[in-house]
């Protein structure tokens, strides 16, 4: 009955909508494919004549061979690390897993024009010429729509969820243009681009879509025991793949060996911190899964920007024990309050895990940047480092990290107007969302089957 | 009592039949690895010669490196990915993903055997020298075998399963061995000689082991809530790792990057039109977990010939298109008839998955073989891609794309002349097959412990 | 009640020594890293000069593409293959995959130290350069603490894993000094140094921890029909990456294109046996999930001295035939016999699948090693894999062989040894472990949801 409380009767028959968006959407992605994307050199089977005459040696040159095995970890990370991560809701995990699976399909075609169009449109012929290293940024830009739908988890309809995607790759594109291009400020692993600009992308969408009797669903919105450890696969493997995230698209050679080191360390060092913290905020010093789930990847998050630059291996350590720290502080004491004060509802803690450690990454990428030396680099080193080159080429390392800074407050804003713009289109009562009591249930969208055995099997000895 | 229904009885007591198959075969493996299987070259103590003696700059070209990282994806889509998928069935988990993983064990080795006798035996040394490309291509001929376990999963015995895998190999071997060497087809991930040869295999035995009576087993052919859950983490290996199925064999350089990025457009297409035709079809719009396991797989499959073609990006979305499309319709539509009219019991739908969408492949690769041009692949591109060389030099692209359509049909028809055979050495009562009211068990084979937490744990809440 | 059994009052409040522990040590990582560890010149901006310096013509050169892809699979089986493989038990997942987390993490930390001091502490500048290959071998040390915590499963607090990790670290690296720099033996995939030293590391730990009233928590020692299922999560990709994991840190090439074929036979060959031999010693030839679990990865433990070597593929086979054998009677008649007679309580039982079976390797490597020939490696060959060069030169094969039998036992010695000292240290009453009837329970550590689905949801059809 509360389903009509905001006006317009809440179906969540999506039978119409759903496929539509699905077929109309994805039949526009063949066309604009077909008119503007095609294979790069190094894709192409001219890649021989390629090779000739630029004088590359062997077919292991082939940017495939630097960049493959780092594409399908954030791949994974991606579809398994985003989906399982937001399987710990008790009656949830179909929608989590599943919607994200279906946002993320469409978001990397989407994402594949939009960054083509800005980043890699050859202006002779009017393609996109695409190849591995355009996939992993599709999978980068899907990141930033799958950090926004942790926030919403479970108060969303799929239909929404497309429509976030839409736009929210959209406002990705440009804000990413606006942050390599015209600021020309570095971000490998996209703390601003992806995890600030998701982060607060997001909450401005949850924050137009407050639901004030959202607690008609509180029965449903929490764990059980082995809905958590499902969301441990998904903890687990961006964790452990988070090296590959950072140093995917980073130069190759040293910069991709020295942002996975780095990575590799801050998040070692998150979880030391979140595990402390979580112990002594909560009685009798017992550890609460929702920490450990996130915050640990604090410092992957935080690294993002810094883990190519010369940051070293104890300043790696230092990022990871202060956000692994800021972040569990947040789920603890942050999170409440945020809901009660601001009217956010932020399923999955997003701000904590991605909002927050995604802008202090930005911004300790700034001070790192401006704190680079020759002494420290290299004269060649610097200038690879923060491709001072062509336009560039007489920028020098402070002015650099003010354009750091810069840039992480053009994604922070891009993330909040662009949020509350995204919000009030998903607003509109046509989108078929659940109601307020009808929420965190996978009832809502998806033929639900009996749940675990109610009739214990012939032999099983009762406890 | 109906176990006795088609002839002896029916015990699944295998206390002597798996141990004896199991160490006898094993023995066998290693007295046939003894006389015939050696490593080769780039795996052999005297590679650094051998890199002198080829020029070979350096360690790093090694094939090694070329093609372990989509080795280990494969093995990961091979046992996690297969074995996962298959564990939506309430009871019958542990036989998914156990017997899965004896199948897949044993028949990894027997395929090295039977592949290098085929393929890679030296004639002079009567040795069959083996690397990592053997290894995967080892793994591609396991597939076939899974693929039909799919069809007959929770009906079967692992003796059973051994027996299938055993013929299966070796149908696979000499089918593989008329289409890529004989009629000099190209095939790189499998479409016609794993998915359509496999699933119609799967099927044929299926057919013959029609079980009149599988109702009585009826209530554990489903899944429940969190089975499903594991079943999409098959689902996503097998989706994120597809790229590197289709492109783990292909040619060096452009071949494996081009085949990564067509597989990674076709899966993700798939996803959209799976969805939308599982929305349109149920009651309400609700999403079906079934077709989102499965269907959101059909391009991969559908991809598996063509991939390392120039089907163009947009090429690539059509294919995941359609066939997201027709598995999901399969799955609503064709299964149910073909266990009504053709009495076809068919537990994971492979038919949908594997024989439809692998024969729409090979269709596929012979019309894009066929309409080859050199304006479009450069003269040696066209003689790469194709291997036009040697015996097949004089091989015009319509000429291959009609080998192409016949090595289809080749595919197929092993798979149904070969299933069918090998379902009537499966029929003969001796195997420890359950009886009718004990299919989708595990407690036929496994020992089972008590089910979820009949009591709860001291402080639980109760809802 | 009997939680006071022996002596002091068991709380497992640990809301100040866990945080205390976390902070102090993970302040004094940064403390030390920040003196010690720096990039080495392959992850260091000045990368290109030393390309330059050293001749070497492409990026792709860097270590970094020689051993990443193994990094991020030995990662993998770190930190989801242990830790998932000891979800296991029906209340004790949070515990299993939580504290395998936060040991792991804080582990490989402190070993980048202790091996960087023993093995690459340049004399010059008194620092530690570290790159991809010191991750790697992080990741090994670490492995041995969680060996050991899988004898001690469900026992200990995490309290007391922090301080089994600071010693265990310590002990592998002088240990593996010992091993690899005095003795000169060859140990790639530590069937000694990893397997053999955690293994008896654990077992000695728990036998001076023993519980004699441990059978109060008999209860919660034992899977559940889906715990089993997350375990199979562990043990495949623990199976899968294996050969990645014996390759990881052998040389370029060969060594490791030889040292994956050899683990990936070995391993599949384990599977048969570990099948045949649970089959034939259960009630009606039923299959147990435990043997599934831990047997079929014996051949990988038994394969980390002689992969690298030639031992043939056969040879191989032989191996993970022996050992998947040897395992799994360990599991039917050895644990228990341990318990009763020894007062051994070993929860995973480490024992037959790291202790010994990681001994066998270590004399398995021996003989191969003493039995190689010119003949069958080639001079260079020989020269190259057993590394007789400076010092070793005029070292003989025979010779080899002794100091890896010397080399193993020096293992088990470190291990044993060395976990009766940690054990004795562990007994004392301040580390907050459970009582003896409040073990195998994550209610001691972690905040607990309720279980699972104790209201079906709306529509949802009884069986």
């Amino acid at each position: 009955m509360l389903g009509w409380f905001y006006g317009g009767t809440k179906s969540t028959n999506v039978r119409v909508s759903l496929p539509a968006v699905c077929f109309v959407w994805q039949i526009a992605m063949i066309v604009l494919f077909g008119v503007f994307i095609r294979y790069n050199e190094e894709a192409d089977t001219h890649w021989q004549e390629f090779r000739r005459e630029n004088n590359i040696s062997s077919d292991i040159e082939n940017d495939f061979y630097f960049r493959y095995p780092s594409f399908q970890d954030v791949h994974v990370m991606i579809f398994v690390g985003f989906g399982f991560l937001m399987t710990f809701l008790k009656r949830y995990s179909f929608g989590a897993v599943g919607f994200n699976f279906l946002v993320a399909a469409f978001g990397i075609q989407w994402a594949l024009l939009m960054q083509g169009w800005f980043h890699t449109l050859d202006p002779a012929t009017g393609k996109i010429l695409i190849g591995v290293e355009n996939l992993i940024n599709a999978d980068f830009c899907v990141a930033g729509c799958l950090i926004a739908y942790g926030a919403l988890l479970g108060k969303v309809s799929p239909v929404q969820l497309l429509v976030l995607t839409l736009f929210g790759v959209t406002l990705f594109a440009v804000e990413e243009y606006i942050i390599l291009d015209l600021l020309h400020a570095r971000d490998a692993g996209g703390s601003m681009v992806i995890h600030a600009f998701g982060g607060y992308y997001g909450l401005a969408i949850s924050w137009v879509l407050y639901r004030p009797n959202l607690n008609l669903s509180k029965r449903l919105n929490g764990s059980v025991y082995h809905s958590d450890v499902f969301a441990m696969i998904g903890t687990l493997f961006l964790w452990m793949f988070w090296p590959s995230f950072n140093s995917a698209i980073t130069d190759h050679g040293d910069g991709q060996h020295r942002a996975a080191i780095n990575t590799y360390l801050a998040l070692a060092s998150s979880v030391l911190t979140a595990v402390g913290i979580s112990s002594v905020t909560q009685k009798k010093g017992k550890l609460d899964m929702v920490h450990i789930q996130n915050a640990t990847l604090a410092g992957g998050v935080a690294m993002g920007t810094a883990a190519e630059f010369m940051i070293t291996p104890y300043g790696s350590l230092i990022v990871g024990f202060c956000c692994g720290m800021i972040s569990t502080f947040g789920y603890v004491f942050v999170t409440p309050l945020l809901e009660k004060y601001l009217k956010l509802q932020d399923t999955c803690g997003v701000h904590n895990l991605h909002a927050v450690p995604g802008m202090l990454g930005g911004f300790i990428g700034a001070i790192v940047a401006a704190s680079a030396t020759e002494e420290v680099y290299s004269r060649e080193g610097l200038i690879n480092t923060f491709d001072f080159e062509g336009d560039f080429a007489d920028r020098t390392v402070g002015t650099q990290g003010g354009f750091q800074a810069a840039a992480c407050c053009v994604a922070i804003a891009f993330g909040i107007v662009g949020g509350g713009c995204v919000g009030l289109v998903l607003k509109i009562p046509i989108w078929g969302d659940p109601a307020d009591d009808n929420c965190y249930d996978d009832e809502a969208y998806w033929e639900v089957r009996e749940c675990f055995l109610n009739s214990p099997p012939v032999g099983a000895v009762a406890l």
